[in-house]
Formats: C-alpha cells, structure tokens, sequence
C-alpha cells in the first residue's frame, strides 16, 4: 500500500460490473486486489466504515462476476460493507465523497444508484428486503433495471436479531429461490455475542467437515459441470460434503459451506454452480476476515470497523482533538459511579459495548452488564424483567435503534411501569451516518406514554445529573437523550445529584420572549440570547429538562409573563413543543393570545453532512433561533436590518 | 359439562397454589378435570380465549403442584392461556368477571396478582421476562415474594417471533438455569405457519424418536430416581430417548420431550426432574390440544381461541346482532375490490388472518397473500421489499402490533419512501382487551415521519374511500386508521374513490366554533353539535381525513372563521392535534387569541371495559364534545344549566 493514488491499471478499465464478464478468473482476483487497495486509499481521505469493506472484496468482485446487477438484486445487510461495491458500480469518480455533504452516502440507498436496490443502515434487514424481491419477481413485478436473483449479504452479528430469523422462517415456508450469504467474520462492530455465534463457530470447527450422511440433501442437486484444476474446496462443498444438519437447514434453507471468502477459487464455482441450478432457499455460508488485507486494519481491536481520515502506510488516525469528553463517556462514567455505590445497578447493550461506552462497565462490573447482541426487542424487554426481580436495568441504545424495542418498551416497560432506565445516545443528528442513524422521534414516541419520565441533557453536567435522577427513580420508566459528540466543555460536579422529577430551570431572565429550551440546543439559545440582548431584546432563557412530567408551573408563568414563548429541541414534531402546546391550549393561555412557537426539526430526513450544516438545513442554529425571536416580536430580520 | 356450576368438590379446597402441594398425583389428575369445567363454565358467562386455557389445564395444575409459586416465577407468553391460572390463584372467586370493567384482566397483570410476576398481552416476549427474573435472581435482585425459578410458558406460534430467537440466543450464551416450556398445540390464533412450525412437527414425527447418538448429551444429567409406574415415557424422554440434536440444542438449550401434555403420568415426573436438577437453559417440549375436552372448542375451526359467551351444552354462542359491517370486513371487501383489478395488490398479514380480514384475501388471491407469522418487523421490511420491486403491499396490522415493527417503517419504509400501504386495524380504545391492545400511538408515531401520508377513516364509507386511496397512492407511504367493531351503518359506495390527498371536508358549517375531527369520533361530533344547536351554538363540524399532510388551506380558513378551534381524535398527544397546533403556531394564529383546545385520549392506559366505558373513562363521548365546546366559549355547563 502507498499513500498516493494506488495503481490500479485493471480497476481502471471497469466502469460498471457489466464490464467485468469479459475477466477471467485470473484477472477477477487482480480486480480484488486493486479493489482492496482503492477502497483503503478512498476511506483514508473520507474516514469511515473500512474493516467490514475490506472483508467483503472478493465477494464483491465474485457476486458481480457472476450475478447480472442491477436486475439481480445484491442487498447488503446493514450496508457498512458497501464502500467496495459502490466502487464497482458507476461511483468510483465520487468514492472520495464517502459521508460528506452532497457526497456519497456511507450505506447502500436506493436514491443513490440503481445498484442499490434497497437502503440500509440498520442491521438485519436484508433477507426480509430479498425475500420482497424474490416473490416480487415471481409475481410480475415490474421495475425500470427488471427483477432477477435476490441476494442478501448478511454478517455473522447480523444474525443475532429477530428479524433476520423472522424472515428465515418466512422464506424456508415460502420456498421461493433466493440467496444468503452469510459473511461470517465473527465480528459484526463488536465481537459477536450469542448462542447463534458459538453454534457457527462449531459449523466449522468440527462435525460437518466430517459428515457425510447428508449428501443426499439440497446441495448435491447443485453439483456443477467439472471445475478446472484448483477449486477442489467448493468441488468438495457442492457435493455436499460440508452439508449436514444444520440450524439453517431445519429453517429450511439448503446450506452450503463454509467455503473460505478471500479465496475466488472457491466463490466463483459455488457463486456460478447456485447461479445456474439453485431452485428454493439457499444460504451460503462464506468465511471472511473484516480488515482483511490492509495490516492496520487486521490488527485493530475493531479490525478498523469505523475510523477516522488515516495515513494509509502507518494506519495513524487524524482525529481532531477535543475539548471536552463525549457524552457517551460521561455517562458511561457517571454510571460507574453510581454502580459503584449501588450494587443492584446493571447495564444492557444492543451489541454496541463502545459505541454506548459500556465496554468500561463491562470491564468494572462483568457479572451486571449484557451485551444481548443486535436484539433491542429483547434487550428491552430483558430490561423489564431484571426490574421486575429487583434491579435497576439501565438499557442504553441509540435513539434509532430503540424504534426497534418500541412496542416492548409501550408494553412491557410503560404499562407494567417498571422502573427501566433507559440512556439515549445518538439524539438528534448524528452528522455523517446521516438519515438513517438521526435520532429525531423518541422524544415524540416516549413522551406520549403514560407513566414515563422523559429527560434531555442541556450538558455534560446535566447529563450526569440525569444518570443520578435515573438511578434514584424506582417508581416507573425513566429516559434520558443525548446527543452524539463532544460536550460543552463545561464544568463537571464530581458526583451527579438527583433533579427533582418535573422541574425544569430558568437560565436567565430577560423581558418580551422566553425560549424554552430542552436538551442540547441550549448552548445556541445561549448565544442566540447574548446576540439579541445587544440590540436590546433580552429573552429569557429557560431549560425544560423534563418533556414528561412537564413543569407546568414553569411554563404557565413563562408564558404568563412574555409576550412570546419559544421552545426548542432537536426532535420531531409531536414531542416536547406539543406537549407544551397541550398545556397551554387546555389553561386556556392561548385565549387571549400568545406569541408560541415550537422550533424542531424539519419535515425531511437530512442527508449526511457535518453536524454544524445539518444544523444549518434543520434551522437549529443560534442564528436561527435568533431570527425566529425577530421573527416573532415583529422586529426588522438581520439579513432586513443590514440591508 | 353442565349449564349450571360444575361440581368440583376437590378445586373448592384450593385457595391457593400452596394448597396443592398435600394432593397425590391422582388427586392433581382430577383437579385438573374439575379446573377444566370451571374454566369452561366461568367463560360461558364472560367470553373470552377459551381454547388456549383449555389446551394447558393439565400443564397449569403440574407447573403450581411442583414449582412454589409466587416465589417461582410462572411467566404466560402472550397470556391467552391464563384463566386456569388465575382460577388457581387466589381469583376463582372473580374468575366471572373476567374482562369486564373492574374485573379481572383477561391477560396475566401484575398488578393484579403476585402470580403473575409479568403482564402479557402481545406475544413472545415470555423468555426475555423471565431471563430476567433468571439473572435477577442471581444477581441477588429483593422482590416481595422472593425469587426462584423462572419459568417460560410460549407457544409454538409464538415462536415464530424474532424476539423469542432474540431471547434463546441471549440465554443460551449466558448459560443461566432457565425453564422454557414450548406449548406446542399446532395452533396459535390462526395455524401457525412458517419454517419453525414444519420443524417442530417433523420433531415428533420421525427422527428424534429414534435418534439414540446424543444420549450422552444434556438431559442425561437430569435422569431421575426411579419412577412409579406408569410412567415410562417420562422415563424414556429423561434417559435421553428423545434428545437429538434440535435447533434448541444447537442455541445452547438442554431439550427434553416431546412429551404429551394432557398427561400428568408424563408432565409431573418431567417437572419434578426438571426442577430438582436443572442446571443451564432448558426447553421442554410439551404437545397440547387447543381446546382439549370441550367438544365445541376441539371441533372449531379455530379450536374456540377466541368466543362471546356461551351455551355450555351446545357452545352456541351468544353474539349481538350486529346493525353494520365491521370495519374490518369492510377493508377486506374493498381490498378484494381493488385487488380484482390490480393484480399488482397484495397483502401481508402477521399471523392475524381472520383478525385482519385477510382470510377474505387468501382464499381469493393465495398467490398475493402472505402470512408472515408473528412477525411485525419482518412483515413490514418484506413489504418494503415487495414495493421496491414493483408491488402494492397491503400490510395489515392493528395498530398495537405495529409498534412491533416501528424501525421498519421508520427505517426501510419512510426514508426510502417506498409505497407501502398499512392499514391500521384497532386504531383506538378496544374494549375487553383493555390497555395492551388499545391503538393509542400510532398517529403520533407515524405523523412525525417525513413523506409518510396519514389517514383516519370517520365511518365505513370513508374507509373504502381510503382502500381506493391508498390503492392509487404509488408516491410513497401511506396508512388508514380505524377502529375495531361496526360501522357507523352509513350508506356504501359501490366502489371506493382515490380522495385528495391531504384534503379533509366540511360535513357542516356553523358558527363560533369549529370542530375537527380526525377519525370515527366524527360521529360523537356531530351528535354533540345536535346538541349544541338545540342550545342556540351550531358548531361548523369538520372531518380532516388526513393527519398528514395536514389540510393547511380547511385548517387557517377554520381558525380564522372561529373564535374557537377544537380538534378530537382518538389517539394520543402528539398526533393530530399537535400537528394542527404546529401550523396554528407556525402560522402566527395564536398571536391575537385563537381558543384552541384538542381533545385526545388522556395521559393513562385505560383497563378493560366496555367500548363505551371506556370512552366514557377517555371523555370521548358527544357529552364531553358538547362540554368542551361550552367551556371553551364559556358558556354555563351541562350540570351547571340544570343546578
């Protein structure tokens, strides 16, 4: 590897994977090669997801190889894989754009390229997505690049959710032909967790190499023409020797493999052999190693699952340096304090030990924290039962990826209002995972349940006092959301102290407009304030703390005593402002008049971009909070004054 | 059987589950058989899930004669099965109330009994609860009753869930002793269907009797002291006669059975080896009938899962002559209407055939219809997936059951955009089922995402409308609300019209103030309007159809017409009404006084009772309409005119 532009005089000659039939086998495994070089070269200008790309190019290559795209349909599970791919078809001139504003997306989307058939980002959603294809086609759908073979992709972590087996289940009764690789890399973000995954590891480890009793079963019906000289493995797997009972098989699907993945002597036979002959549901079971090729990468503890812009011969990331610790760090520390105190606390993770900071509990504290794998459905309700025995649960999960234990959290948590605490990382925009990782609904989708408390960190220190509040309220669900990224900066209490349930602060008092802020927009109200008081409107500024109980005291003197009330959140409509909005219309303030608005985020999901222009394009800017203060009081804009 | 009270002269000595403990294995035998009358006795006079109890009475009477419950954690998945259980647990003497107002929930509760250490009511969630008691326990977790076994009761539908796979995953890593009961009757609310159920028939039909190779494995450990006759096949299963190398095995489950469990001769000795030796995870594996000895529930079609009140001699039951069609039957006629002419329709159901209508559909269109099993977020991502490949995906949920697959909409449907059609059954308080099935979300949970369209039908004929609008909506997502049980008996169109979307109508024009409804409180407006013109104020009343897009244009030219604006629908704070108030206050209305009030279902979950009741307990009733619009204009009240 060098840090220029590698050489890559054959990926050159490829524009679109039509243009890779005419390669032999030979020149398919150089293709792999330049493939493995441009992707590592890209993400060291873009940062980004590089260990899981790096263990897919030879199945990347292969796949295009043999499947015609974009009638055959490729999804790739959880889509962080996708870097390789994109660059084999039509995005090689924007691979340099990877998760920057107007650039490429850092996942598979369908907007983005006809290659895409279907967006992801979330895990475990591909074979449901193959499978809509698969029956699709054999129903006459009709799109523009036409329906052919339905392959989903899907990692080892991957099969730890719900809804990956949801939809084995569905398609070994439909029967319909479609295709499962399973890209088994034990290691999905973090290692992987599970029975499923000790019960793979055995798939290769002994008893099926050595069971022959089977080879009447799916696969020998597969058995290819004679293959030329070297692809004795994936000879030896379509004649079924590899085949035996396995879980797959019982869900029924016929299983092929495991066949090793960085080899195309083996891919390209059993890619071509399925291809040609395969008829139901068929999973191949492929062996990878994520970071494969690319040294740092292999050696990382994550296998260089996410990284920052990298020089590409030392592997050395060029992270900014901050001036605060995240706020995945400060609660991850504040619970260590309180667990420490507490021996009833305990920790639950969605398969993202670092991701939520947990990874220090689960060092401290092994026997109290659960790593569940990517199964927020359970992790919640898990939850709820360890609350029911007793503990004091503290699920911590993305806010996007809590949508996914939605109906466990209004059923087995709210109803019962069992006392889970639940840690909502990621609120808000997240910046360049985009869209699909924005936490934008839970406020709305908490706030609503009866019983909740609903909680959002204005700081650091706040956020240290809500895991405090957290872990002293024993009397019904409790949340509090955060955003992705660095704190404040602001000064830190050595220990958290629990907030009165209900209560929110005023920040500042001024005349005219009082802004009601909840969660982390409180530092651009702040400077919003600083910018109206010196052209003489001094608001005053307030943190709500609470959408759920709302401090209806707070708020109705607020109102009571301005012109105009503003809240702020980042979150969608239907959460803290309407909840505000149900008060002051049911007192009756809006009677007589009331300059309200409520500012949140914008009616469209925001594409990737970096936080302070997704900022921008939500109008969560302390310009725009400024402006909307202007706006309401009637007074010249400041694009009006200045002109 | 009797119409009268049976004679069950042994179960009138139980008050408890502590007094089983004196009775010999024969005496249980026959308080099974007195338990079984009295459940089918108590439910003749309530209604309810008939079937389900009947199939575990031998199950129920073994579980509490060998576990020490409370302390035991007995955990019901779904809790269709639970009336022998509260009939042996201190609420025989309420069991005649079930799912009436004030009674007895017709699903387990904790709030209702110590014995039910976890509430259900949506399936599959039974091992998560009870991994958690498990772990709890061995964390050293305080609870009143103590904590000792868990033990998982779920049925082979059940399985068909994701978060059931999510849960074994989880507890065969963690390796903690816990008890899971498969309830394998064959049947769940519909027959089951996908991979898992072809599985476990073929579990008992062949191989696994045969299968002597993993003898050594698991339950061996478990083989008791010798058995009293009779029991040889208890024996057998215990020696390991039965234990193969099932999928449960290979999840890190110990498995023992299949073992019939109508038999106390085999479920006793199982138990009470179960009980004394279990180590890790285990799963036992028990055959049951569905309505086992009552005649007419044996012989349903459906095995008498769910039934009104009943003639015991005859299972005739006593239905309410029905004055319209029910809302469900009437998307399913206008579904099959659509589908006649587009055979691009099609439609997916999570295991709720007949509770969707569907039923109607399959036998029409077997080839378009698909019944994905218990499975929400798979069936919601195959929809997607249908759609991306050039289908019109009808996905039939109650509303509920969509919070089960949120992050599929969110994530697969909404930001791809993809024209998935959900039609919303059970939109709304429910009635018997009380707070877990009521549809109070979803607006909220749906209205916030960008590009999704949101519809409530006001009656029978709008509902066909909005078939036909959904039919022909092919930009994007688009979902109709409505409520369980009969229409409003209005006229029928004989085919559905696509309406404009984001359109709503005025159904009359008055004066003062404005009502808008979303949704079939529309008929409860109108009859307060009667009301209130009788009283000299004609309220203009309105039906907004849509709750996004809102009707902008209807929405200001209402709010400028009236002194005041009141909106209704039934759902939670943060739908309609809050998107209304959003544009109100976006719009400058409020600045110079608008009297805004939106009635919406208040802020708890309402118990059972009976669809007026608990209207009533909502102030959702013309009553409360006319209440709201005299305090709103401040004219003297309802009491207060007639004091």
């Amino acid at each position: 590897m060098t840090s220029d532009r590698p050489d890559t005089p054959l990926l050159d000659t490829i524009h679109r994977p039509a243009d890779m039939k005419q390669l032999s086998d030979r020149q398919l495994t150089q293709l792999a090669h330049e493939l493995r070089s441009e992707t590592v070269s890209a993400v060291s200008v873009t940062g980004g997801h590089l260990g899981a790309g790096l263990g897919v190019v030879e199945l990347t290559v292969a796949l295009h190889a043999v499947f015609d795209t974009p009638r055959d349909k490729i999804i790739w599970d959880v889509g962080h894989q996708c870097y390789p791919h994109k660059i084999l078809t039509e995005r090689r001139d924007r691979i340099r754009t990877l998760r920057m504003k107007d650039g490429l997306s850092g996942f598979t989307k369908r907007s983005e390229s006809p290659y895409d058939p279907f967006g992801a980002a979330h895990s475990s959603t591909s074979i449901s997505a193959a499978l809509g294809f698969a029956v699709a086609r054999d129903l006459g759908g009709v799109v523009p690049e036409g329906l052919g073979d339905a392959v989903a992709v899907i990692g080892d972590g991957s099969m730890s959710a719900g809804m990956a087996y949801e939809a084995m289940n569905n398609a070994g009764h439909l029967k319909k032909r479609l295709i499962v690789i399973l890209n088994d890399n034990d290691m999905s973000i973090a290692p992987p967790v599970g029975a499923m995954s000790t019960y793979l590891s055995r798939l290769y480890a002994e008893e099926p190499f050595q069971d022959f009793k089977a080879a009447a079963k799916g696969a020998v019906s597969l058995l290819p023409e004679p293959f030329r000289e070297g692809a004795k493995r994936a000879k030896d797997i379509l004649k079924g020797m590899a085949v035996g009972g396995t879980l797959f098989e019982q869900l029924g699907f016929s299983y092929l493999g495991p066949i090793d993945g960085h080899d195309m002597d083996q891919l390209l036979p059993v890619l071509r052999t399925v291809k040609a002959r395969a008829t139901g549901p068929i999973l191949i079971h492929v062996l990878t190693k994520k970071g494969k090729g690319y040294e740092p990468a292999e050696t990382a503890r994550d296998k260089g699952h996410a990284t920052a812009k990298f020089d590409v011969i030392t592997g050395e990331q060029k992270k900014a340096p901050s001036n605060a610790p995240s706020y995945t760090r400060v609660f991850a520390d504040s619970l260590l304090q309180e667990a420490a105190e507490d021996d009833k606390i305990c920790a639950i993770t969605a398969a993202m030990p670092d991701g939520t900071g947990l990874n220090l509990f689960a060092e401290r504290y092994p026997s109290r924290c659960f790593d569940v794998g990517i199964a927020e459905q359970h992790g919640v309700t898990f939850s709820a039962g360890l609350a029911a025995g007793g503990m004091k649960p503290f699920c911590a999960l993305y806010s996007t990826f809590l949508q996914r234990g939605y109906d466990q959290v209004v059923h087995d948590v709210a109803i019962q209002r069992l006392p889970v605490r639940f840690a909502i990382d990621r609120a808000g925009l997240v910046g360049a995972d985009g869209a699909t990782h924005a936490g934008a609904f839970d406020i709305a989708y908490l706030a609503n349940l009866p019983g909740f408390v609903v909680m959002a960190a204005a700081d650091e220190a706040e956020l240290k006092h809500m895991v405090a509040t957290a872990a002293a309220h024993d009397e019904g669900p409790i949340a509090f959301r955060f955003p992705r990224g660095e704190g404040q900066g602001v000064e830190m209490p050595e220990r958290g102290t629990p907030l009165e349930i209900g209560k929110g602060r005023i920040i500042s008092k001024g005349a005219r407009v009082a802004i009601l802020s909840f969660g982390t927009r409180l530092a651009e109200v702040a400077k919003a304030a600083e910018a109206l008081s010196a052209r003489g409107i001094t608001p005053t500024v307030a943190d709500a703390r609470f959408a759920k109980p709302l401090d209806r005291d707070m708020i109705l003197t607020l109102a009571a005593d301005h012109e105009a009330l503003i809240t702020i959140e980042e979150g969608a409509v239907g959460g803290f402002g309407s909840h505000v909005a149900q008060l002051l219309a049911e007192e009756g303030v809006f009677d007589s008049g009331l300059k309200y608005r409520s500012m949140v985020l914008p009616d469209i999901f925001i594409d990737q971009a970096s936080p302070a222009d997704m900022y921008a394009v939500a109008g969560m800017n302390a310009a725009d909070i400024e402006s909307k203060v202007l706006g309401v009081l009637g007074v010249a804009q400041i694009g009006e004054a200045r002109a």
